[in-house]
């Protein structure tokens, strides 16, 4: 039932299109939300699901999501949790849009990235930024926080702060970006300010990463490209001869792509929202 | 001094643009050329070096090789191993090329492939097979006499059984073939088999390469895939739920690109040669 006060509660579905959800993060965060009082959770029964290392088969999934895109209850969708296997899904979720898809608000990164991209392509409203399991890392009670002040009310606070208004943003997984390129998701970059963040990859692939996005046509058009928070980088035997921030400014020269400083984003709670619509002032 | 016979010994130039040469490698594939007494090699110095991850900068890798391409004393250029690092020179040694470059044989794979690629678009004469350092492998003899084979004679005996006359065929590691998609160095795979293995990459990475690799419109066009061995597959947790024949079959099928069955190349020492030119019988 919807809340008739003049601050409708807003309604949020949980799905989760990659790996299964935690119950305890599930709990977490709905008790985080009964809390605030500002946001309804529907935690789809899906996000439960396993099936080897998915959320459940692809079907299960993606019945899941196309169930609450098209269910005008819900005024945003919450990926649940990243790990791998949204892009098993992304091109039949993005096609055939149902009305009710388009008035919705979706939030997620990581392996998010896949439906980010191929639903902005769609002209759907996307963020990247804190997911439902990110409750379990340290200190993420702050990063549910963000994600509901955001969705809830737009709060400018969630913010990666370096957006500008005017200047249209994305954010992604750099490892997810690359293999995303030149399939049917890929979003047109051009003009965009791209943050890249990545965690537990070698920095001989964060340089092959790199060496494969910065080297594509299409990201040449991008405005710039701004790196978050690398993290949980393995150890490189020999050691590598470069850090993360060397690698991607030394492709960014190369490509002529502007390198425009650090990003506040990142696989940790104080991962900032980044949203892929314009900001307007 | 070259050879006044009638069959005058092949010479070999040994450059490594990716990673280091082991020494032990180079004296015992030295040792079985010698013993054989139909082909010369001459291990380049810059194999030796070490920066970083890589043997010697770009800049030396990238001379090093350019050096053995322009010299016309040289019949075939072999490349002394993998690992990572021959993208960041790729382009640049694809460039200008002198008319030496057009009268080789160049033989190589995994890291390799980033070379194999942009040299064959380039035109020149490439093969997908066995490297220097394979020697250290289990029953690596084999492979280094069945690379030599190829290269001095032209042995058919070490041809990937499966390749057909008039078929254009490419053969690549799958993760290096999906970070060269969309860069200047992939090359047209209209028409083409293609044959792909990796090494020690997870099933989820496998099946997230092929969502990549299938998912390119370029590669849409390809006669049909063939698959080599995908092995040292480091355990996945939660189980996959799939093994690496069932994940290339499934994107095959999803992408319409036939699959042709299996192929006889891989990180072991058993991986055959696979010439990009076209066999004429």
């Amino acid at each position: 039932m919807r809340s008739c006060a003049i601050h409708p509660v807003m309604r949020i579905a949980v799905v989760a299109p990659s790996c299964t959800l935690r119950p305890d993060a599930a709990e977490a965060v709905t008790a985080i939300a009964a809390a605030r009082g500002d946001g309804e959770l529907m935690i789809h029964p899906q996000c439960f699901l396993s099936d080897g290392h998915f959320a459940g088969p692809d079907e299960a999934r993606l019945t899941a999501l196309r169930e609450v895109m098209a269910d005008d209850r819900y005024d945003a969708i919450w990926f649940a949790r990243g790990g791998y296997g949204s892009n098993r899904i992304a091109e039949a979720a993005a096609a055939n849009l149902p009305p009710a898809a388009r008035a919705k608000t979706y939030l997620g990164y990581s392996d998010a990235g896949f439906l980010l991209a191929g639903f902005h392509k769609a002209g759907l409203n996307v963020a990247h930024g804190p997911m439902v399991q990110d409750v379990v890392r340290h200190g993420g009670e702050a990063a549910i926080h963000r994600a509901l002040d955001w969705l809830v009310r737009r709060d400018e606070g969630s913010l990666e702060p370096g957006l500008k208004a005017g200047q249209p943003a994305m954010a992604f997984n750099l490892t997810v970006l690359s293999t995303l390129l030149g399939t049917s998701i890929e979003p047109d970059f051009d003009g965009v300010e791209l943050l890249i963040e990545d965690v537990a990859e070698h920095e001989y692939r964060i340089d092959r990463a790199m060496f494969h996005v910065s080297g594509s046509p299409s990201m040449r058009n991008a405005a710039a490209i701004r790196m978050g928070r690398i993290s949980e980088i393995p150890e490189n035997d020999p050691p590598f001869g470069g850090d993360a921030e060397s690698i991607v400014r030394d492709w960014c020269e190369r490509s002529g792509i502007p390198f425009a400083g650090h990003a506040d984003i990142g696989h940790d709670a104080a991962n900032r929202v980044v949203p892929f619509t314009i900001l307007s002032n």
